[in-house]
């Protein structure tokens, strides 16, 4: 029997969000629809992320979509990042617009531009905000949800008095990404600091989560940016200091977008289809009258008390009492990764009893009823700690520490194809140079990821000049 | 003393909106920002209108913002409707676009394109939808959140197997927006069916909830569409029914947007600011230390253990504690339409009591700590109720039933302004022409806003052509 995930990653992936009903292109280009399921995992994200937001007392606004033309051209570097990017709205009605607006492809300039007016004294500061929009990059290379032309995200913008505060800042909301995807999503990140060629456009220092997808390759989690005063210089953010002089704010900004559903499916997804943590799981439980259940109605009052009783305890639960077949319903919850299936029939009804089984765990066991809310729970929070352990053990797998020149790194990409395996992340010396970067990126499709926090084994060469490493870095292919 | 809101509600309303910081102005024409205080609105709107939608089973999904120009060829009312106010996206970077995108005014055409591919039987019906979304309508005279470029919304869109279900829909939305505006925004609202002329572009009907502001001018604050199968002709919405033939679904759609936002201002704000009914108010109850409180640690203890009490008891609560006067902060919660004011000073302390103001109320009381919240509960409770009665008493009294000629309407309006008191509502006899509409509206800048449900006052003979009537409406000027 073949196996499409591991034959076809890419293919398996399009299918499975396909065929489990996540998504559905549309006739614009790159943009996809967000189908109910799809969205859903949005909404628990979002759900999850303002937690962190209110307990840090950050609150959520909203901005115009579309941004002058002349916005953009006050912060050089940001604009050469995303000018060929941006969709341009130059007409209303049949009428020519005298000034472009821009889709934004993210908010710094407009909220830069608002700053400029909110902040006046130190006693503004820290000023941070949050805002959940549609966002819009004309990518040539589209992938759902993982590269989309319009896509969804959160993007966070502070201004403070100092480069430390704007520093614990940036910092403190890359770990709440680290902790919301790690914990929540059940994706195991690398934390670190993005080169200066990866990041972001008009950031001083830019840090990442990155994560590893099944096939190997990187996604780019979530970033956080340390911007300095070259937004306030751009968009003279000034205000009152302690010392009654006027001074440029140091802004941060960070987002985490709708990619997350992509990388959710690519960790977690098997042959079977979707595979979700308990968390964030769409169908948490879906309930399964099995066997001529529809002779004995019993069945489906028992599972649709079970189903009541579950709601309230706050499960997300789903009962298929639909003419289908028994097998057909197994082949669509496995698809789309409900986390436990409970069938019942009339035996199980007989022995009061009901079959469990969990979507990763290939057993299916009998649970007495008055046993069955506390397993259900207990499976739940197991399988939601167990999918975290497997991606960090299959991590583990393609990590590679001991590859030290640029030749190495050919062959194990090389060795990896032959034997149809991935070749993962591979941990770096890097002398600082782009030159270095781009060779590596030319020749072997290889990018930096990041600087890691915690650096696992200390590099001393660069891969490609053999001069002293200043950082180690890892490397992969990326999406 | 001058009463800014009864000599000028217009500059009264926008004064409110930026001194309480719900707003501010952007750069882009007609856009505006949502504040926090603002925002949070929506977010509260979000939440209680959500939990209808999971009660019915409609889930929320997200289309594209950017619509071919193809798509609204499709059908000729739609573009005939909003192509004036369609701005488009003509460029992308540098490069010209073979087809210009609209940003959506509304999705029928993108949702009806999509129905068409996913609806094949009468087992897939009825398909029911709901999008969260920014909208764009550049319309010529723009008011903060009441009428906006761009707005947020709710639209939703439902396929159904023929004309009776997809109706039932139609009216079981309206009666849930209707539900929400009076029992959650406590806002009485007028239930009717809208002319011809004021159809939603392509519906078949479109049913409407209209409030009356305290200026006695209308909002059309939701409306509910009837299609027919006029999308799904211009969209191939086809399904194979019960009989195995194919035919076209009945579709319908509907909204409620950031309008509510406005609304909600002009019906309940007063001289002070803002007031908001207790189940939305961002803040329900804010508590403030007075008298040499920084002196005495107990008054700040005693609070923040309060507030820790009532957040976990799922109350939104600020505490005060800022260097500003004890008049400044009154004035500043007035002003921001908090519900509940708690104030708390040493010889309270002492009493064991904190003294309690009602934001709509005069009398401030002492209320014995131990009593404190459930006294909390109650006025809450209580208030949301009055706001509601209190708006429902002042419609009454601007409802206006013996205005039978146009002559007598025109007189009306130039005693209500002699008297400098609204207009407000009137109900005439309408013999179904267009051409009564049009002369009221030209001769009066009244509106019909629909025909009432339930009929208070049956009108029997048409306002200017003193023909029998054929429907008893409600006109109005609104905003």
């Amino acid at each position: 029997m073949t196996n499409l995930q591991t034959e076809d990653f890419s293919k398996w992936y399009l299918q499975t969000i396909q065929k489990a009903d996540l998504m559905a292109y549309s006739p614009v280009r790159g943009c996809i629809i967000f189908k109910p399921d799809g969205y859903e995992l949005w909404e628990h994200i979002q759900e999850e992320f303002n937690k962190f937001l209110r307990s840090e007392g950050i609150r959520n606004a909203y901005f115009p979509m579309l941004i002058p033309q002349n916005f953009f051209q006050k912060e050089e570097d940001h604009i050469e990042g995303f000018a060929p990017e941006l969709p341009w709205v130059t007409e209303v009605g049949s009428e020519k617009l005298e000034e472009p607006l821009a889709l934004r492809p993210t908010s710094e300039t407009m909220i830069g531009s608002a700053f400029s007016e909110w902040i006046n004294s130190y006693r503004d500061l820290p000023y941070e905000i949050n805002q959940w929009a549609n966002v819009f990059r004309w990518e040539k290379k589209t992938l759902p949800f993982l590269r989309t032309s319009e896509f969804l995200w959160q993007e966070g913008h502070t201004a403070h008095e100092n480069e430390e505060e704007a520093r614990v800042r940036t910092e403190k909301v890359l770990e709440a990404y680290a902790d919301l995807i790690e914990n929540f999503l059940a994706i195991p990140v690398y934390r670190g600091q993005k080169t200066p060629s990866e990041r972001f456009a008009g950031a001083v220092d830019t840090y990442s989560v990155e994560a590893m997808m099944k096939d190997g390759k990187a996604v780019q989690a979530g970033t956080s940016h340390y911007m300095g005063t070259k937004f306030a210089e751009a968009f003279d953010i000034r205000y009152l200091n302690r010392e009654n002089k006027h001074v440029y704010a140091h802004t941060t900004s960070w987002g985490i977008s709708t990619r997350l559903i992509g990388s959710l499916i690519m960790v977690h997804g098997d042959e079977q289809g979707l595979v979700f943590p308990p968390k964030i799981a769409p169908t948490q439980i879906v309930l399964i009258p099995v066997g001529p259940w529809k002779k004995n109605p019993a069945i489906l009052e028992k599972l649709t008390a079970l189903k009541t009783d579950l709601v309230d305890k706050g499960y997300r639960v789903r009962i298929d009492d639909t003419d289908n077949s028994v097998g057909f319903k197994f082949n669509e919850w496995e698809l789309k990764g409900a986390a436990i299936r409970v069938e019942c029939g009339p035996r199980d009804l007989e022995n009061e009893q009901a079959m469990v089984k969990v979507r990763d765990l290939d057993e299916k066991v009998a649970v007495p009823f008055n046993e069955l809310e506390h397993h259900l729970d207990r499976e739940l929070t197991a399988m939601q700690t167990r999918l975290l352990e497997n991606a960090r053990l299959r991590n583990k797998e393609n990590e590679h520490y001991d590859i030290e020149t640029l030749d190495e790194l050919k062959a194990h990409i090389e060795a990896s194809k032959q034997a149809n395996k991935t070749p993962g992340f591979v941990l770096i010396g890097w002398d600082g140079s782009e030159e270095t970067e781009k060779q590596i990126k030319e020749e072997t499709g290889f990018t930096t990821r990041n600087i890691p926090f915690e650096v696992p084994v200390e590099k001393t060469v660069d891969l490609v000049s053999g001069k002293p490493a200043k950082h180690t870095v890892w490397i992969a292919r990326a999406y």
